[in-house]
């Protein structure tokens, strides 16, 4: 997943697949923004979890650009993968790619995003992360974290 | 469904994954079952419509067992397998796991389903499946789908 | 309500009596099953609560088959009866009907499942049932639940 | 709306019965408000709509006041009647109870109210009402209507 | 804001401001009632807190007119001035328009309501209001709330 | 965005003002970011519309930081400005504050983001911007629109 070509990552384990449904739509009756950039937000935690068992909050979203809609029926998957590890905070980057379900099939790609998380105590205080190895052992996503 | 031996798929793309969240919950704080049964539901709907593009309706679904609660952050994956495929019908057996993100990260059992999917034309009569290779062939969960 | 027979238990109480709204929608228009499954589960808890006030958890469903669709605007009623107690479990039989209120105004049988709940200690292990002739006493479906 | 002399009325049909669950919730963590003023407007529909099959909208709400809290797990039944018919709106008296399932699994007056439905055309204008006999006689609550 | 003339309060600062969307909407496709009457309530408990920092809860709805329907898409502003305050209790008018911002983009009085609160403590019993010049103070609606 | 520094626009109207509820937490209890991306998404959309009637579609947002996290409780209000108009899009500065209201009613900064929308036609292809005097002129925020 190094370079985003916009090849769908055949065979790699999204850390969000779902389908979208009308409760999702806006007033155009395509899939409301907030939604994927609500699943964008969940998506680069589960990656960010992998190197911290603890509490995580998103603190930055860089730029993110919609090339396509998504429609309600599409099944969405979000790939996610660590981009940097710091003393207390983590980098990860996600690609979101939307399947027409009720269409083509195909699936189109719609958005990336590079999302800062800061590991926290319970105060919501910045805390060292945990990295451990252990997660990045039995974690099937590991060899494209490592790379 | 022998052959999910309760050992994780590590590695199988499931056909849903997501975050469970507060607002998924019972009244006891753990989530809600009529989550999981939705999920399920959705997961198999995304494994029949590999075969069949156009309207799929969920007629039945065999007995569940739930094994182990969910939890508020828990990240459930739902993998799936076609069964077998008839003239108007697919029937779909799905396994649910939950990852307990904010304890042990360890992977949970959950339940297995089968969920029997009819094609239904646009009156809600039961119509041929379109049976087409072109889906089996670019899905990354095909060869699951042909053993 | 000893046998289902398909006839609309007309006047008996239901457990769970709802209006269906758009929000409750899946793909194709009509009302998500894994709505219906929902209800399905709150309504065996409500019933099993009859005989037991603390933790309850539905540890299964059994086969259900969905003989009809149901549609935006329908007033979903599910009726509960108690089917056997045992030692810490209770198994619950639901039959589900819906009013086509923009419409004929008739009441479809749409399903029916067993379910069966277990009472369940702070620690989420099995525990006896309270089983309370009190709660039979005044509840109005307990007449029902024994004929 | 006198009748109703805060006597739970056991035996009788609610129009809705709901499990309340965490995600009804205010800022207090008891149920919001909004939410029982949602079951009230929908519980007027059903019964105004035993009297007129076609649309209808809520144009007024009297006087609520609200005696008791609901809690997460109340099982709450919303019960109607049918107060007035004049030539294209309708009058209901509505009664809300809730049951603490996770205490007493006492019945608590909770608050009622009367709403008036109008039945309109496809352009929101005001259509008379297509009194039928029909609807009374197959409908359980019927009698009440009458009374 | 003294009479409620049906002048949309150009300028003035709304209690609640929200797009109606797609899950907001009832059987008929316009915005569900109870959506409205829970804005309402939250609205009036937004303008009550300005006077009393802690646990307030809606005891009282007035008579509420619903005049025009809401749209999805539809930007619904909530304006709320304190009628009165009592020893526990604050009296909260709140009026409702709606701007149709997929047509006209006229703003359209919806309904207005008044709701009574009362202070309560943890145990949910009334309370004294703290009536605190410093929520006056700095709190911009305020000047409206002596008018 | 200069222009807004981080003092609360006493007396400015809000384009979105919302309270948030239990159901919109993330696991950790606190106000899920995406519910905040999505009031984002929806307030950039209605300042857009001040000049734009017609649909419009969000195609960016720059980059986002969380400089606080939003509780229960809490009144988010999203104040806008248009930064820029183009032929067929619009650049829409947002600015996010949160008032503590079980706390100390202070108003703190959460964030600000900028987002682009274009206006499209009925196949989502970009089409320009029919720019209306008339929506600057009766729209009260229109003086910050043109600073």
């Amino acid at each position: 997943m190094k370079s985003h070509q916009k090849t769908f990552p055949e065979g790699e384990v999204p850390s969000i697949c779902q389908v979208m449904m009308p409760r999702d739509t806006n007033a155009l009756g395509t899939i409301f923004g907030g939604v994927i950039l609500s699943q964008i937000d969940l998506a680069a935690a589960i990656e960010a979890h992998k190197h911290h068992p603890g509490k995580l909050v998103t603190v930055a979203m860089d730029k993110v650009e919609f090339v396509e809609p998504v429609f309600v029926g599409d099944l969405v998957s979000l790939f996610t993968r660590t981009v940097s590890i710091g003393r207390s905070s983590i980098k990860v980057g996600v690609s979101v790619w939307s399947q027409r379900r009720f269409g083509s099939m195909e699936r189109i790609y719609v958005t990336e995003a590079e999302a800062t998380l800061v590991a926290v105590d319970d105060d919501f205080k910045p805390t060292p992360i945990q990295r451990s190895c252990e997660y990045f052992a039995y974690d099937s996503d590991s060899s494209q974290g490592k790379a």
